[in-house]
C-alpha cells in the first residue's frame, strides 16, 4: 500500500517543487557545511517560504541512487494525479486546440521522466498514463524530469484504450506514433486538437492500441539502428506540431 | 594509459557490433543455461561468424552496471576514431550535402550515447567530439547508443573550435543550438551542408564556441522548466533538417 509520501531529490527537482508550490513539503534536508552556491540558493528559497531546513551528514543521502541527490532532498506528500475529465477540463480552459500525450507501457522511469520534461518544454496540455504496465510518478521519474513532473498536468487511467476513446468522443484526432505508420510525420496535419500515442520502446504500440488510433504516423529513419529513444521521438512529434502551429498562428 | 580493450555488453550492443563487423571481438561471454530467446539468437550469430562463445556464471557480469548486460558481453579491440579529415572525406563520398554534429563538452556518457543513437537514426554524416571535457566512447556510451556507436562515423579533435573552423573552410554552414539564438529553428534553412553545434546541458555553448558559429538558432520553448535533454534537442534539430531536405528533394 502506498504511504502517501514521496522523496524528491536533486537541486533542479527540489527547486521546481518549491517554486511550483503545488505540493506539501513535509521536511527538507540539506548536506551540512555545503559550499555549493546553487545548493545554498535552494536553501534560501525554502527558508524564504518559511520551511525548516534540516542539515544532515552526507550518509543521509545513501537512500538515493549514486550522487543524483546533489546534497538536497525533501519528503513530500505524494503528487496527486488527475482524472482524465479534470485534465481535459483544465486543458480546454487554456486553449481551444490542446495537445495530449498518451503513453502506453512506458515502464522505464527515466524514459517517463524524460518524456514529461520534453512535454513541459513543448507546452503539451497534459500527459495520460495507465495505472498498470507503466512507471508511476516515482522519485526517479521526478528527478529524470528535472522537476517538470511538478508542472505538467498528469492523469492516470485504468486503460489507455479508454483514454483513446475519450479523446475521440471529444473530436480530438488520435495519432499513433508507429514505425510502420501510414504517412510520414511531415505530411500529417498537427495544427489542431490532437492526442499523440507513444508506445514502449522495445515493442512499439500494441495491436489493439494501434487499431484505436485515427491515424498511424511514422518518422522516416535513415540509419542502421533505426530505433529512437521514446523521449527523443516524443520531442520530434511535439516540436513538429509546434512548428506547424507557429505557421498557422495557433498559440 | 589506455589498454586498447573495450568491454561491450547488452543484447542490442553486442548484436550491432557483430553485424557491423567493424571491430575485432576477442572473446564473447554469455550467461550459462539461458532461456532468453534473444540472447540465444545473439549466440547463434556469433557462432555463425566462427566466434567462440564462453559460457560463464552470472557473477561474471558484476563488472557492469545493474542488469544492463542482459547476460552477454564481449571484450573487443577499442573502436578506432577518425581524424576530422577522414570523417569529412568519407562523408562527401556519400553525399554532396553532409550534416555533421559537433559536440562541445557533453560529459555525461548516457547523453553522448543517446545523441549517437539519434544521429544514426537521422542519417547524420558524422559526429565530432573533443578530446578533453567530453565523454569518450566508453562501454556505457556504447550501451546507451544501443549499438549505434558502431555505425556512426566519429572523429575526435583536440578542440571543437578547430572543428568549427574546419567546417567553415569547407563552406559548411555552422549552426549553434542556443537558447538565446537569433532565429527560430523553423526559420533556419537547413537543407544544405551544415554542422550543428550542441553544448553541455547545464551551460549551453561556451562564449568562444558561440562566437565561432555562423548563426545561432533557438528552439521556441513553451513550458516552465524549458531545458530539453541534449539528445532530445539533437533529435529535433536533425529531424527538422530531414523534413526540410525531404521537401527539397535532398537525399
Amino acid at each position: 500500500m502506498k504511504d502517501n509520501n514521496d522523496w524528491i531529490y536533486g537541486i533542479n527537482t527540489v527547486t521546481e517543487v518549491l517554486t511550483a508550490g503545488k505540493r506539501v513539503i513535509k521536511t527538507l534536508y540539506a548536506a551540512e557545511n555545503t559550499r555549493n552556491k546553487r545548493l545554498k540558493s535552494v536553501i534560501d528559497i525554502a527558508r524564504s517560504k518559511g520551511l525548516q531546513v534540516k542539515t544532515v551528514d552526507t550518509g543521509f543521502f545513501n537512500r538515493f541512487p549514486s550522487s543524483a541527490h546533489q546534497g538536497i532532498c525533501a519528503s513530500c506528500v505524494s503528487k496527486e494525479l488527475l482524472t482524465i475529465d479534470d485534465l481535459y477540463a483544465q486543458a480546454i480552459k487554456k486553449t481551444v486546440t490542446p495537445c495530449f500525450l498518451l503513453l502506453d507501457q512506458i515502464v522505464d522511469p527515466r524514459n517517463l521522466g524524460a518524456i514529461l520534461r520534453t512535454a513541459d518544454c513543448g507546452g503539451v496540455s497534459g500527459v495520460i498514463i495507465p495505472e498498470f504496465n507503466s512507471a508511476g510518478i516515482t522519485p526517479v521519474v521526478e528527478k529524470s524530469s528535472s522537476g517538470a513532473s511538478e508542472h505538467i498536468p498528469i492523469a492516470m487511467v485504468t486503460n489507455i484504450k479508454h483514454a483513446i476513446k475519450f479523446m475521440k468522443d471529444k473530436d480530438i484526432i488520435v495519432i499513433g506514433a508507429d514505425i510502420e505508420g501510414d504517412i510520414s510525420l511531415w505530411d500529417q496535419r498537427l495544427a489542431t486538437s490532437c492526442a499523440i500515442v507513444l508506445g514502449s520502446e522495445g515493442k512499439g504500440l500494441r495491436r489493439t492500441v494501434r487499431d484505436g488510433c485515427d491515424v498511424l504516423v511514422k518518422l522516416p529513419m535513415k540509419g542502421v539502428v533505426n530505433s529512437l529513444n521514446v523521449s527523443v521521438a516524443a520531442g520530434i512529434f511535439i516540436f513538429e506540431r509546434n512548428r506547424q502551429c507557429s505557421k498557422t498562428n495557433i498559440p
